[in-house]
């Protein structure tokens, strides 16, 4: 068990490794039970007959309307993706509410709009909800928890836990990364940045079926959200007999979306996403699956950017625009608190 | 649609009036489909061939330990309790925390813990959650929303509507009332008051199961949580050709928490319960069932508390003690924030 921490600090929060930690040597530990100890992000349920994916996600993003989303639309990608990377069909979602007293009723209906809008877009049914209002200064304006029901063929049960990935397989990711994280950063009020950044905030239930189509061979996916597409990558090689090596070349970063980074000394690799997976892919399906993508809006700029080695087994590396190579590790604090 | 207001108020989550005009003009207008459009506290759900009952509630109870439970034991039993009295078997919950930086580990760990034990003495798994952290001063302590699947049983499938309820029908409740309100009232430091109430806070899944089998003419179940027995009598009757007569000297009450009540002013047929169900059966297999209910452990203090009438249709009647006779209506304002 790692060890206890006096109290609850934002690094808990952040997707790295204090929420690891914290994960194992608490929730693990006592809600042992073998469907959480596959330690997959939906849980893959059997139902009489048939299989689903159920995840959650508390949304506390601030400001809750930003470039690109709001936390309403937020909160129905993020669940959305939950399910749909892990091989599941998204069709149910259940909502509940935080509310501050206070809270302007425009606003709320703004954001129920909002989710209302994409779950049309992404077909699901919002099917249940609650509310609960707390006193003025007891929470930050709105909390949104969205829970996710998605039916999952059972020829994808592996895709959550990647049991099949071995060397040569190719990582292609839908994108650009760092946009959600910096549009949330730079529409936080007190920088004061006159960049103009959109979230990616995005349903990928959508992407994902097209790649799912054209492919038996898609080992993995996960959505790079908190800790950034770098916490996956090292999570993905941790404790593996495979290594991973990227190209930063490959990768594509927003003109404004760099320039921020450098301004406030962000690494994008650890930037959050809300409309960026990752899809690990047995080579010889990668430029079909490459082409599937880039034939979905959601996935013009897709492209390959690196792959599954046998050195440095248990290790990400980066080959750098510049020639060097550095090793890609979990975040350890908390970079950017609130960006979900 | 009721009139929109121009903020969010505490009422707004009472569950009474204000709630269900929150409810109605905002969610159910923009999230609007057949599944929810059915208004049943859990979502009834068709999955392949299987049914289940689909829930969701936040918990957000001040304080968060008090006698006889804790948040995160609440926020088992609450969720557990709507798959349940939906007719369904509770048998997977998810889990999302929202912590407030700085909030002490141990607390936490006291939190999961109780959590764990009241999923294992209800039987229902954990399987998946989210952690997020907000800064101090952000949210007050600590949120938990537990989502919950059920499988439901077709025979059930109308005891969430209680479509098949007619006059003569029986309604029975589990025992004392009140009891969680006035527990949590008085765990309130500010209020300084002696009196030991424990809360009734518990899984209420293995007692109704015990119902279930004695009996297939039970028509309706709802556990009395916010806005106490009262909303619930309430809301069974609103707009139906029956009406509801209940007799006040067959509700059982707590003297502590009867004393609180009159010294505070509340009245306890609007006070929540978080262990107490309310049951409408056919007249036919009311003793059946009570008897079923006494020989459980959460039961032995189970009466018929009053039936459904063919006289004030649409409305709900309580016979006083005194001899006199009152009509019960929602709850119009906020009685008891942070309830639950």
């Amino acid at each position: 068990m790692a060890k206890k921490p006096d109290t609850i600090l934002l690094g808990h929060g952040s997707g790295g490794q204090l929420m690891h930690d914290l994960i194992s040597s608490l929730f693990m530990h006592y809600f042992s039970n073998p469907i959480l100890d596959r330690h997959t992000d939906s849980a893959l349920l059997k139902l009489g007959n048939d299989e689903i994916a159920f995840t959650t996600d508390a949304f506390v993003v601030d400001p809750i309307f930003f470039p690109g989303g709001d936390i309403g639309k937020l909160s129905v990608c993020g669940t959305v993706n939950d399910i749909a990377v892990s091989g599941a069909k998204p069709l149910y979602l259940s909502c509940s509410f935080i509310i501050e007293e206070g809270f302007p009723f425009s606003d709320l209906e703004r954001i129920v709009k909002s989710m209302a809008l994409e779950a049309k877009k992404a077909k699901v049914h919002i099917v249940t909800g609650d509310t609960k209002v707390v006193n003025k200064g007891k929470c930050d304006k709105i909390f949104i928890t969205t829970t996710g029901i998605g039916s999952l063929d059972t020829r994808y049960k592996e895709i959550s836990s990647g049991s099949g990935i071995k060397p040569g397989d190719q990582l292609i990711i839908n994108g650009s990364i760092g946009d959600h994280g910096m549009a949330v950063m730079s529409a936080r009020n007190e920088l004061n940045l006159k960049a103009s950044i959109d979230s990616d905030c995005a349903s990928l239930n959508g992407l994902i079926e097209q790649a799912l189509a054209v492919s038996d061979k898609i080992k993995f996916m996960r959505d790079a959200t908190r800790g950034g597409l770098a916490t996956i990558l090292a999570e993905l090689s941790a404790n593996k007999e495979y290594g991973i090596l990227i190209n930063e070349e490959e990768l594509l970063l927003n003109e404004n979306v760099r320039g921020i980074c450098e301004l406030l000394g962000f690494d994008p690799l650890y930037v959050a996403n809300e409309g960026k997976v990752l899809i690990v892919v047995d080579n010889a399906d990668a430029s079909r699956v490459l082409d599937a993508l880039k034939a979905h809006e959601l996935g013009k700029d897709s492209a390959i950017i690196g792959e599954v080695v046998s050195e440095h087994p248990g290790k990400s590396w980066i080959n750098t625009a510049i020639g060097g190579k550095r090793i890609v590790d979990v975040l350890s604090g908390e970079q950017l608190p609130r960006i979900c």
